[in-house]
C-alpha cells in the first residue's frame, strides 16, 4: 500500500512539476463557445445545462494541462452551487482527471467531529470512489482531523495560514508564549502528522499555507519540516515564485503551488490574446507550462 | 423584510420551545421497519434505497416533533455520504420541514473566502430555495463570514466554542492579553454581528457554543449579549438543562439547544421501551416534549 503523500511526491517528480491546477469554474469568466450566457439569466433553472458546460470546460483544461501538473483541485463550492447536477459534474471531473493519471485534491474545507467527520471522509475519501485528498479546517481540534486520515492511501490538507487579506483576524492572534495562533496550529498539526508519515518523510496530513504571506510561509516551513504544503495565492492573489521558494526542501520537495483563474482563464490574458477564446485549453497549457517553469527556476535542482 | 433572527425568535416563542431537532440519520440506529439492514452491506450500491428510507424517517420525525420545535438541523455529512441521492433527500427534507412551518438550520460548517464563500451561500442560502441558515467555520476571518450574511432573511451560525473533547486544542489556547482564543473569536464575531442586528437586538450572525462547557458558555454569554447561540452537546454528550441556563436572557431568549440522537432514536431508550420500534415517531415526540419542558423549567419565565 502506497501512502497518499508518497504517491503525490512521486507524481510530482515524474512530471517535474510543482503546480496544482485549481478547477474553479467561475461562470462569468467562461468562453462564450462553452457557456451560453443566456443560461446565466436564470441559473437555478438551467443547472443541468450549466453543469454540462462546466464538465466540457474541465475536461479540456485537464486534457490540456495534464502534461504539466500532477494534481488538480476542484473547488467544491462552485459545484455545490449547481445542486445535484453540479455534484455529478464534480464526480465526472474527478474520474476524468484519474483517466489522465492525475491525483485529485478536493477543496471542500470540511470539518466536524467523530462520526460526522467520518461521514465526510466516507463521502469524499471513500476507498473505491472518493478523491485522493480533501482540504479540512482544523478549528475543532484533533477530533476533527484524525477521522480524515484513517485510510493511508488518502490525504488531508488542513488550513493553517490562509492567503486571504483577513486571515490575520484569528490566525495571527498573539499567544502568551510569544507565538501566534497559526504557529500553534502548525505545531499541533505536526504532532498529529507524526502518525501518518510516508517513506518520503512527509505526512498524509498536509497543510494549506498562502503564498501571500512569504515571511510566515518561511517561518512555518522551518517549524514543521515534515508537513507538505498546498500553497494558494500565486498569481491572481499576488504571490510569485520567489515568495514560495522557502516551502521546498533541497530535493525540491515539500509543496505544490496552486493556480486556478490564472490557468483556467488564461485565454483572457493579454499575453495569450492571439489565441481565439475557443482555444482556452491551449492558453491554459501555455500558462501551466510557464508557471511550472517559473517555480522550478527558483529551486536549486 | 423580516430578519432571520427575528423570525427564529418569533417561532420559538410561538412554540414556547427552545430546542432544535437535529436530523442526523445514523444508519445503524434506524428501525428495521424503516431501513433493511441488508442494504448496508453494500451502501455505495444502495445509495438510492437508503436515501429514500432516510427521507421517510425524517418526515416521520418532523411530523411527530413539529409541535415541540421551531427549527430542525440536518447534519449535511450524513446526506453528502449518500451522493446525489442523499442530497435529494436533504432538499426534500428541508421542503417538508417548511411545509410543517419549521425553520431549517443546515449544519454544513462551510468556510471559504470571497467569491467561493459567496458560492456556498448561493448553494445553501439561496433566496428562493435555500435553507434559512447555515453553520460556518470562522477560522478564515471576516472574509469568510460576511458573504454568508448578505441576505438579511438568512442567518449564519459560526463555530465558537465547540462541544467536543478536543475543542480545547485550538479554541482554548491562551492569548497574550490573558484571554483565550474562543473569547477573542467571540469578540471578533460580535463586532461583525453589529451590522446584522434584528429588531429583537440579536444578530443574524449567531454562534455555536457547546453545552459540555457550561463555565465557558456563561462567560461567552456575558461577553457577547447580542449573539444568539446554537448549543449542541445536550443529552448524549453530557450537558443538562442547568448547564445551558446561562445562555438565555430574562425573556428566555438567546439560544436553541440541539438534540439529535436523543430525539431521532428515542425509541431505543429504556424509558420508551413500551413503544414498538415502528413507533419511533411517537418516542421522538415524547422525547422532544420532555426536552422542551426540561429547558423551560430552568428559565425564569
Amino acid at each position: 500500500m502506497k501512502y497518499f503523500i508518497d504517491n503525490l511526491i512521486e507524481k510530482i517528480e515524474e512530471k517535474n512539476s510543482r503546480i496544482c491546477v485549481g478547477l474553479d469554474p467561475h461562470l462569468n469568466l467562461m468562453p462564450a463557445s462553452v457557456l451560453d450566457s443566456a443560461l446565466l439569466k436564470n441559473p437555478q433553472e438551467n443547472q443541468k445545462e450549466i453543469a454540462e458546460a462546466i464538465l466540457y470546460f474541465n475536461k479540456e483544461i485537464i486534457e490540456a494541462t495534464a502534461e504539466h501538473t500532477a494534481v488538480v483541485k476542484p473547488q467544491m463550492a462552485f459545484y455545490e452551487k449547481l445542486g445535484t447536477a453540479g455534484m455529478e459534474t464534480l464526480w465526472k471531473t474527478i474520474n476524468y482527471a484519474w483517466q489522465k493519471g492525475l491525483l485529485v485534491l478536493l477543496d471542500g474545507k470540511r470539518n466536524d467531529i467523530g462520526s460526522t467527520a467520518k461521514a465526510y471522509a466516507e463521502a469524499y475519501l471513500h476507498v473505491d470512489s472518493g478523491a485522493d485528498s480533501l482540504t479540512i479546517n482544523p478549528y475543532l481540534g484533533r477530533d476533527g482531523i484524525t477521522p480524515f486520515l484513517e485510510d493511508k492511501t488518502k490525504g488531508a490538507f488542513a488550513l493553517l495560514k490562509t492567503s486571504n487579506p483577513s486571515s490575520a483576524d484569528i490566525q495571527d492572534l498573539k499567544l502568551n508564549n510569544g507565538k501566534k495562533v497559526y504557529e500553534a496550529v502548525a505545531l499541533f498539526l505536526a504532532k498529529i502528522a507524526e502518525d501518518y508519515l510516508g517513506k518520503t518523510g512527509y505526512s498524509n496530513l498536509a497543510a494549506v499555507v498562502g503564498a501571500t504571506y512569504p515571511k510566515e510561509l518561511a517561518e512555518i516551513r522551518a517549524l514543521i519540516p515534515s508537513i507538505f504544503f498546498l500553497i494558494p495565492g500565486y498569481g491572481a492573489q499576488g504571490g510569485g515564485a520567489k515568495d514560495v521558494k522557502a516551502a521546498f526542501d533541497k530535493q525540491g520537495r515539500g509543496a505544490v503551488i496552486n493556480s486556478s483563474r490564472g490557468i483556467n482563464f488564461a485565454y483572457r490574458k493579454e499575453e495569450y490574446k492571439d489565441l481565439a477564446p475557443q482555444n482556452f485549453g491551449k492558453a491554459a497549457a501555455l500558462a501551466a507550462k510557464k508557471m511550472k517553469n517559473d517555480i522550478n527556476s527558483v529551486l536549486d535542482l
